[in-house]
């Protein structure tokens, strides 16, 4: 090692534990904010966290920091202590080649933007937000052009959640879900309606619930010692860094598995944060690879785990003890309950695992619009209505239900939508690869086993971190790279069981 | 106006907005950690706090922070600008005369200290916790004599707490206590033993109570939209400022009123932060006086009010309205069971009224000695034994009982217990002030209704923060300079009505 490196890497692990401390306080009051603050705090805290935000700005555009980073990036450090120093300057770059004036316009936008938005979507009026949005589309362009002259904007953006992956990669991705989920849509509109299970729909206290999630949430393996569960009016998973992973849901009286797969869809999400190298917690090495790669961990135990017949059959069983009216409940009773297609529905949050992708698809189409210069802000609800039709059989009814419904936009998350559907196919992937290394894994899972599965995916995710790109993680673990097969033979398989439809991928 | 004044003025208002928004980042942090954390997250809590600390820090002692409060304090500003100014001189000054090497000794010294003191009083051996205590002293002394080379070290830690009083001031004060505490203690010692009241005694869930004390503090005016209540090991108020204040309580299932009377202390208290001056919120100017005039405000309500027999007439029907077997319980049973005495007990936290200010006596004796350098820390134990015969009439029956008993010293806090004693004689002087002001306060307790009350508390102490000098918002609320007698007399009434006691103040 050259002289000096060794303090400059002293230096820079100091300087990151900050960063990263900062980064906890603001999680923590984020978590606050959702689930505790008092309702006349809300300006109060706004001053908080914006004051934090600013030094955790001031810190990381610190040309000291950059300089002593640059010295370490032509040092010849181990390959962790390599990986390390990439990411933190990647955060360093990205935050000192917007320029101030921009970071204070993109900031007060993004407030305003929400705001705007709000009051338009109560009044189903997008006229109202369009001229918000069309100064968020110019200055997030901006933005993308400060960060990488040379790249496609909503690639620039796009690259924020996801490192490494090309806007190419994405639209041949979606073509070809698209080529499999349009027609088995289409086939589930000719299909017999699947009715709820009246079972299911029986009132079930919020008390009761939350006190069944917490058993839940213990068996899937969520440490109590290091993380909570609350409710808010959104599920989420948040905390302050992976000793102190908090989620949260809410209980409908008579919707029992929404709440409880919220709760299994954020332990998911829990566990990876909970199985970081805490050796290196404090070191960007130790993040969560992408928020793909996170939701890939949430929906691997909302789908992979919860929707198979195994442990369907196992929670069957398991709640039947709790709730006497669920006694009799099988296993394929539930796993035909979570695997209904609504091919009705036109919002995304409310989306099975079939229609998921079109809405994702509808929304990478517009952002590539709107990013690339070739579709107005004001032209929006056309484009997006006729998108609508085109991949999901219907448009909305109006503008509340359509280009009004998601708040990502008003916030200036252009390039976020994809994730979410990288991580449904992340999820098969993985589901395929865990299959083959742990062949014990659908009995385990039977009996409502998951410890040796957590092992797994701790051992090729979760400590993993951020130490591999994107596609190396992937090879790694499932031996291939990112592909929909996975995601689309998991869809066909619960068509085929539910519907008893036959849709070639 | 000088010119440069007013944009001085607009600069010192940000950067003292910044820090107040720190100091709220670290009361939330404080709040979590007793209330939500979980057990696991303890380690990186300390890194989080240990970094918005320096931060914080670092902003306190900017040479440019400084320079600009240097200038304003020679402008011609406004009183009210002129007494922030002062305030916010005083925090700079005292942070950046302490070296920072001492800084950084003294609070590693401080943590270390209470983890030695929490295993040298479960093992009830002091020799275990001395050399700890012992450079404890030498570094307070250190702190005391870089802020102020030219007073008594006590004093100057005392001035932290309460700005302006004086050691010969206390000792005045707290000589016309002991003459009058000392025979009543005596006195109660001859008298029949005031037993429990058994219907006090008899269990009430936890659960139960806390919806009491809810009820409780809405009933005393806590506005819910700008605070909470929890529970926690200790009580006690915390928050993130005016708009978010906090406080906890325990709840024992056979002992209703100890819970009860905490939730009326802390939010005598939270009245006082929730009554700050909210345009100033952000300047020192809005701050509470003292931690004397904290504990003034917790007193208040839990002694003049709580203790009065309007009052008490007042709640011991509320609560049996609530509570079927506290049903027939009379103001008088009420005002009984909280005028109790027990000159056996050697506990300053469970002490009762009369028996207190003897505890913060024997403290303060001591603490005048060691930082004094007239009594060595290993002689505290034989110094502690010879104070509490002397003062409480008995000697403790080991030194968990006696010198271990509070975590004060082994956290650096020196110069604290006074201001517990301060509150107590100026809740009782305020109690007369309000009865002058407000003479129909009687009979609006009797009602339960405290809304003049607290408005006048609101305008005369909440209000004000700390704009004027302790003295003068003293003078201009009591109509005279703090003493004593107010709190004997309150004292004496006490005994008079339980024991059938008379003692001359």
């Amino acid at each position: 090692m050259r002289p000096g490196v060794e303090s400059d890497l002293r230096e820079a692990r100091r300087r990151l534990a900050e960063l990263s401390a900062l980064e906890e306080v603001l999680g923590l009051l984020g978590w606050d904010q959702e689930v505790m603050m008092p309702s006349g705090a809300a300006l109060a805290r706004g001053r908080q966290v914006a004051t934090v935000a600013l030094v955790h700005h001031q810190r990381l555009v610190d040309p000291e920091h950059g300089a002593l980073l640059s010295r370490l990036a032509d040092a010849d450090l181990e390959p962790i202590d390599a990986a390390n120093v990439a990411l933190a300057r990647r955060d360093h770059l990205r935050a000192t080649r917007v320029p101030a004036d921009l970071v204070e316009r993109w900031s007060e936008a993004t407030v305003a933007g929400v705001e705007v938005w709000v009051r338009a979507r109560e009044a189903g009026d997008f006229s109202a937000f369009a001229p918000a949005l069309a100064e968020l589309v110019d200055l997030a362009r901006a933005r993308a052009r400060a960060i990488d002259p040379d790249r496609p904007a909503y690639e620039v953006l796009v690259d924020e959640h996801e490192p490494g992956i090309t806007v190419a990669e994405l639209d041949r991705h979606f073509a070809a879900l698209g080529r499999f989920c349009a027609p088995a849509i289409a086939a589930v509109r000719e299909a017999p309606r699947l009715e709820h299970d009246p079972r299911l729909t029986e009132p079930v206290p919020a008390d009761r619930q939350e006190a069944i999630a917490r058993e839940l949430m213990a068996l899937l393996g969520f440490d109590r010692s290091r993380g909570r569960l609350d409710r808010a009016v959104h599920p989420f998973c948040g905390g302050a860094g992976p000793s102190d992973v908090r989620i949260t849901a809410r209980y409908a009286e008579r919707d029992l598995l929404d709440g409880l797969l919220a709760v299994i869809h954020e332990t998911g999400h829990a566990l990876y944060e909970l199985g970081r190298d805490l050796d290196r917690a404090a070191e960007p090495v130790s993040r969560p690879r992408s928020a793909g790669w996170h939701e890939s961990q949430s929906l691997f135990y909302e789908r992979q785990v919860a929707g198979s017949p195994e442990f369907c059959g196992f929670l069957a069983a398991w709640l039947g003890e709790r709730l006497p009216h669920l006694r009799g409940l099988s296993g394929d009773d539930l796993r035909r309950a979570l695997a209904r297609v609504d091919p009705d529905n036109q919002i995304r949050t409310a989306a099975d695992p079939l229609t998921y992708p079109m809405h994702v698809i509808l929304r990478h189409d517009l952002e590539k619009g709107l990013l690339g210069g070739t579709l107005a802000a004001r032209d929006l609800p056309t484009a997006w209505n006729e998108g609508a039709r085109r991949l999901l059989g219907a448009a909305p009814k109006d503008d509340r239900e359509g280009v009004l419904q998601d708040i990502h936009w008003s916030s200036g998350a252009f390039g976020y939508f994809p994730s979410y559907v990288l991580g449904a196919m992340l999820a098969a992937q993985l589901h395929q690869a865990a299959l083959r290394a742990l062949p014990a894994l659908p009995a385990a899972l039977a009996r409502g086993e998951t410890a040796e599965l957590r092992a797994w995916l701790g051992r090729e995710i979760h400590v993993q971190g951020s130490r591999l790109p994107s596609d190396a993680l992937c090879r790694r673990a499932t031996g291939a790279p990112l592909g929909p097969e996975a995601l689309c033979a998991d869809l066909g398989a619960r068509l085929r069981f539910a519907y008893g439809i036959e849709v070639s991928a």
